[in-house]
């Protein structure tokens, strides 16, 4: 990873602000002859789309995809996909205060830090609007991944809010798609709903873990020592806005554990793959998906942008102090879930191909 | 990162399995003219050293870095560097087991699967002496970190031992030298001496977070989008063996703050710098650096390698059972602190020179 | 290089097609706070702009670039720039007869044999129009350079078409503008219309050689040993529609020259820099800038497109002839001066901040 | 390109100086499962070792590799090789000289523009001794190939050495080998030798250009369009020492022909293949391979190490006159033969990777 782009053979590099006329993703290296259209990705876009509950921002974007390159009578060429969503709704006025003042919590300070100047409409840059071209981007490898892949399944869902967790006895992934926090546990979704209502209400916002699962991944996708598939997942993971903390399988909790608890123990499985007792590695051992599904979690910290007053000083360096108006997520840990599926699935179509490529096995 | 090269513009490429004549590092990019010799890298290897009390590996590897390359009159000349370990206490012998059938929660059945065949001598590339390499290229980082950033200092040290946390109310920095954890907290230290013998003598196993902390980082490093520090650093130490998780500051507990909580209010602090009220940004927002601490964690899962008898399948994918003789670390996390500071040094140092390449603020 | 991209700090990825909606590049690694407009960028694009004389394509293309992010208030403010030209006269139908065969010495052939399809409307990606977004992002490169360099100069003209060289006793840097081949030789620019307009009667094209210097380049730049100076300007213009040679200072030449010719012998200049007797060299040794002007050459072959009937066969194998209407230019090379120079901007520019990012020397 | 690295999949990042302890390369991303062991690559050295004969530095040089890890019963591991070289014959009081001036037309005084100091000794860094570590990587690039791609063959010979140019119509392949020059023209060779004891009588040296050919390479390869083939080779033999030139097909050449004379016409070959009339392209278009030979030529300037006295400077700015003793090539082309072939053999291989990795289609 390196400035605007990810990925060594899927290469996904975006661009753009919160309010300037577009964004969008170059995405190079894709494989030739998979079918795709805009509808495609618009399935994914609307997922992440603000406005579309009361718990996300009321800004109103249709975030529109076009494919602008790339294509040819329904197929991609194997030349650069341009994926660009124009900006309709910059209501830059929302943002006069911010352009003097620094949020606590927010990019607004050190991207001033390094680059000396910023734009401050919106977060520019910052804004967890960049993350629509990687949902576009994602779209792009899961339809490749469709082909490559058949039966590969990319699902995240959020596992806590504040300090409220979801019961895996009840998860129902059924339900993920019918509540605004795609819970698999219903019942802990309206617990939260009414938590957030309070939180809104009071000026606060609150942070969250999301979970992302990848089921039907082939064994051997990885490139150890530095491109291992858990390395690389992490920094597509941290990448996004607002996260705090990643980990795979049992994660921090693995500290806790002992060799013999922590050991997934191994079986003769079907068709000559092993089984596993348990999947405490989340799927990858030494870097290298072992077959079992992948499993991670993000933590995604509570919105800087709240209506309650903090402390700050301005952009000449004076103390003063800030509240953020305007249109923002109380938990952005809600729409980072199909960002992180996004990220997830360019990872895995990344290392597919890195795999096909040095290796030939696949 | 990609494949065995981590870094942008300072490069490092590790080579070398656990029991091949030699392993090592190749340092691209160095900046020219820093004062340089193998003592200084001896220094920091030799805390990673195996043998040095009982709770690491037995195995007795003098670990001596030889400087080959990218020196003249000692000083760096900005051509590569090649650091090369040789590898002198090889007891192939010890390992006639694993050949043959794969360690649950070991890399050994990954790189069968990825590669269709291993070294399995040690473990091959993916046995911890790896990262003794890194420890020599992070000797290199730190000596050019001490005269581009005066007054940098990186310092790991174990926070958790299976459940046994730590109290930070008890840290001293002085301790963490005196005793065989890394540890700031003396007590604790106690406790975990007494709980690793007892898991030893069980012929068990058990994981630990460190920490790792970078005061004096200037502000301004970081390159977004896909280059954030915390990104990178993330990348960093999930590419460490037997790590599970990563966190920043607040890490996976920033899910359970608000955003009131959550956000570290500014002043005006000295020098026209900012101050800032708490640090659960972890030294990052946005992924630049804001001139706070970095202050990250990481979890390392129980050494796979245990005496406990586990269930398993052999290469030709028959079950069977596996106990794991020879010289293995009862927790890998002790080891670790020195391989996380190495990352943390040349993660900061890359950042540095990417920052000062694009903008020449420094 | 790699893909659709290039460059390592600075890197310039272009996408689209030929007749999609649109083409562009998007230019990350850019530093902070440069003046910059579409005005600027467009000065460059009209220099390449089809349509302008008899000699260049009749396609009417205004080539009007937009810049849609990574700007605020007139300068960059160190995030990726989008550039964007819309293609606005696509005349599909002109293409019908080479959607079913390939132009022999065209890419028609190894896209369809590499992607297993492509888009033929107008050579799709293949085609030349790829290089407006290199302009553009030439532009950007250029008034980077006038920020960081100032004194730079970079210039590229036409010394030979077919077997028609200039004649360096008569060159006129003034004249370059003058005249439809951007010529320094006034005499020869009247020989080449004459040559091209009966080439061009005749159904037919040629090849030529542009030299492009640069002058103002500071000394150290280059980073060996695979980076060098050379070597990423030999990959630049290689990678230029139709070029098939380049060569630096002496060139392909250098193989006639003797050592006590060939060495440009070193004399204390001004403000202490070496002043050089001749620059066989082309101002670059061992891969890193002497400050002397770099002067390099490309060869560009004749158009492919031409309207004398050639043997080919088609998508299915079967073998035809082919005879290519539509508006191409009979000398390509003509539109690869603004080209060249583009790229020679952004290849500079790209090691100026490498060199700096290592060394902090400039 | 990048630094001391070049490649995408297969990467090979080189190490070490003239007069160091040692060099190497280090070779990531190599195909598992590949037979290979040190006299596959000790046959390919031996070609380009020093002393040969008398037309190339007396220096004594055993040249002798080892694979130091990557390896496991004889096969690779999917592991980095390295590849290391150990320098026995360093004379390094030849030197005294060069230390404190610099020779015209060397990367002596580029070096120190760079870097503010060098490593004088033998050139340092700058040596050709550093393709040696080419040669042993292209070594394993060649065992890949004829795993992956039975029947490729890759050869290099000299067709001019100063104004002396070989006749095509006495080119006989198997003389290569009987002759120092790698000439497939024993009558040149002959000639060749002649002029090149009287230059070296006289302290002098001169250039040459060299050919390589690759027959047998896959159509569809290469990454357009920053990463084609040509644009790739360009690259990789403009880093070679002393090259100045590098052209593909009709090369340079190609500015003389016309649309008609250029196009390869393509008729119906064996087995659905294309068959080509002639092959102006050099095996490429577009950046791609049609399946043709691929044809390249480079020009290697003479060499700058000659006895007779030159104009220069010394590191303190003061001019002087230098004469370079010690034991230098006349004509540094005559080594550059086996290393052009390494280039050669590393870039298809990475292509090939890259190939399969996005389209699965070898």
């Amino acid at each position: 990873m390196s400035l605007n782009t990810f990925g060594h053979l899927f290469r996904v590099t975006t661009w753009g602000e919160s309010h300037g006329p577009a964004l969008g993703a170059t995405v190079d290296g894709c494989p030739p002859g998979v079918a795709l259209d805009e509808a495609k990705l618009q399935h994914w876009l609307d997922r992440r789309k603000p406005g579309q509950n009361k718990y996300t921002t009321q800004r109103q974007e249709p975030d529109a995809v076009r494919i602008l390159s790339g294509m040819y009578e329904g197929r991609t060429t194997g030349t650069p996909l341009q994926l660009m969503i124009e900006n309709t709704d910059q209501r830059s006025k929302d943002y006069g205060d911010i352009a003097q003042k620094f949020r606590p919590g927010h990019a607004d300070i050190t991207y001033w830090q390094k680059y000396g100047l910023r734009d401050p409409r919106g977060g520019g840059r910052s804004s967890a609007r960049e993350t629509a071209a990687r949902v576009a981007a994602g779209g792009v490898a899961r339809a490749v991944l469709a082909d490559l892949v058949p039966g590969i399944a990319i699902t995240g869902y959020m596992v806590q809010m504040g300090r409220l967790r979801a019961d895996r006895d009840r998860f129902d992934m059924a339900e993920i798609g019918r509540n605004p926090f795609w819970s698999p546990d219903a019942a802990a979704a309206a617990i939260w709903a009414e938590h957030l209502d309070e939180l809104r209400k009071s000026g606060n916002s609150v942070g969250a873990v999301i979970e992302v699962v990848a089921s039907g991944v082939p064994a051997g996708l990885g490139a150890p020592i530095y491109g291992k598939m858990d390395s690389e997942l992490a920094a597509a993971m941290m990448s996004i806005n607002a996260v705090k903390g990643v980990e795979i399988g049992a994660g921090m909790g693995a500290a806790e554990l002992t060799g013999t608890e922590n050991a997934d123990e191994i079986f003769a499985g079907e068709g000559g793959r092993p089984r596993f007792s348990s999947n405490h590695a989340g799927g990858i051992l030494g870097g290298i998906t072992t077959g079992q599904d992948i499993v991670l979690r993000f933590a995604v910290k509570p919105t800087s942008s709240i209506l309650s007053p903090r402390r700050t000083i301005t952009v000449t360096g004076e103390e003063t102090e800030i509240v953020t108006k305007g249109r923002h997520d109380p938990c952005v840990g809600i729409r980072a879930v199909p960002v992180g599926e996004a990220m997830m699935a360019c990872v895995i179509l990344d290392q597919f191909l890195m795999h096909r490529g040095q290796t030939g096995r696949v």
